[in-house]
């Protein structure tokens, strides 16, 4: 694993890492922000899923999350959208909601994306032990994230309860196997067969799945894809139905940008670190 | 005027403009925060002056800024580091430290440069005027910035002080009229005459200028910079001969990144705050 950038930041360290990964068959390149804690011992860890077309960097650089991790004591973890590289398959007609920067973070069965698109294995599997050297307990984490990864951090959260102890989303795509983003990007990951979809689904992990990892989840009103994409009233629904805890803020004039991110990742970092710590 | 873009951001508005400007001779952009508190009447505003090759739009995603203009409700107003546009002269030799993206904040004299590269007028003349429509009090700022921009907001800041009440800068050019990137840029944007250097040079103001308004410096000691360019221990020894007021602060570790910026820009707004509110 090399790494490729080292700076100080809010008295800890922000780094980046780049390694050929054996999940992905790729080379991949990941984040993360060490907190001052970190130079006496090992620190609880925040997964962060970015959304569509972001790399690592996005989150690093735009959403000033380091000062309250580093206030709080705990580190970031912050992995790629997708594999990346000119072998790695984008679709026939390329678009930024389906492949490169839009794995909607599953373990595709249809080739040719199965071939690389396997990125819950990557996050639950072979990340946390890219990561062992690190001041860092591997062990459990919280796991957060922005649209496609608020989407990926609920699904992962409550798929993996062993490996994520709390969960948060800003603006995530509630109900991807009936909306058109996720029906599209399913179709080609999962193939035809809308029952295999339900696994990757909050709505429906929400309804028949036995974790009951509360949820915070936070949106803006005037986000450009609430309407069509997100339904986070299905969430709601589905919570309120099946007792699951949720915690869901609207927020008047914000967007779906890192403006809106940035503006309540204090209230996010706050919640992991209490739960973590 | 053209709004190419606005964001709630902290409970405020994050904007972007787009106009001709009649000083520089092309299309420039410029971004505004706006805090909450000016929902309810005029605010007072910061100016940033970014450094080599950055936009508006760097200090904007990467400072973390917003948070704590909103906190002690300033605005905050930042323009774009040169002329810019296919017509705009960038040298025979195009070079990060020179040309489009490194003005030097002057007003150059030189044909070709003269032609544009006024950004000193820009900034103390035009800009004021663009934002007279915004509830932002435009008869006086605050002036900041980094690297090249640490520059301009120490010289402008220094040079104009009934225009700038409060001046801070984060690793600024403090000698260019005696080191290599400014000697360049001087030679190419005032002439070979170094006798019209000085009254551009951070030191030679110190030393000869009758304006004392206090500096505010943050300097890393990691920052690559440091050595060759930046010089702040000249500017330290004008300041202490001057008997003019600095505060400057060597903060271990720390590089020349916005990662560097975004850890200090929360003293610099309360500083400029607590002058200009």
């Amino acid at each position: 694993m090399l790494e490729l950038s080292g700076h100080t930041c809010f008295g800890g360290e922000q780094l980046r890492f780049q390694h050929r990964s054996r999940v992905l068959d790729c080379s991949m390149r990941f984040s993360v922000y060490l907190p001052p804690q970190a130079q006496a011992g090992e620190v609880p860890a925040l997964l962060w899923l970015s959304g569509f077309t972001c790399s690592d960097e996005n989150f690093v650089h735009k959403a000033g999350a380091q000062q309250f991790a580093a206030k709080h004591g705990i580190a970031l973890v912050i992995p790629d959208t997708s594999p990346r590289g000119e072998q790695i398959h984008k679709g026939d007609e390329p678009t930024w909601h389906l492949g490169e920067g839009a794995s909607f973070y599953l373990n595709a069965t249809v080739e040719p994306w199965a071939a690389n698109y396997q990125m819950a294995s990557y996050i639950c599997d072979e990340l946390p032990g890219l990561i062992a050297d690190l001041p860092v307990d591997n062990s459990c984490f919280g796991i957060a994230g922005h649209g496609m990864g608020g989407h990926g951090a609920i699904v992962l959260g409550l798929s993996y309860p062993q490996l994520f102890r709390s969960i948060s989303a800003f603006a995530p795509i509630c109900n991807p196997a009936k909306t058109p983003w996720g029906e599209t990007a399913f179709r080609h990951y999962l193939g035809a067969d809308k029952a295999r979809w339900q696994h990757h689904d909050s709505c429906w992990l929400v309804a028949n799945g036995a974790c009951r990892t509360p949820l915070l989840v936070d949106q803006g009103s005037d986000d450009h894809f609430l309407e069509d994409e997100l339904k986070p009233e299905r969430l709601q629904a589905a919570c309120a139905e099946a007792g699951h805890p949720l915690n869901y803020q609207l927020h008047p004039g914000y967007d779906h940008s890192y403006f809106f991110v940035a503006s309540f990742i204090e209230s996010h970092i706050a919640y992991h670190a209490g739960i973590l710590t």
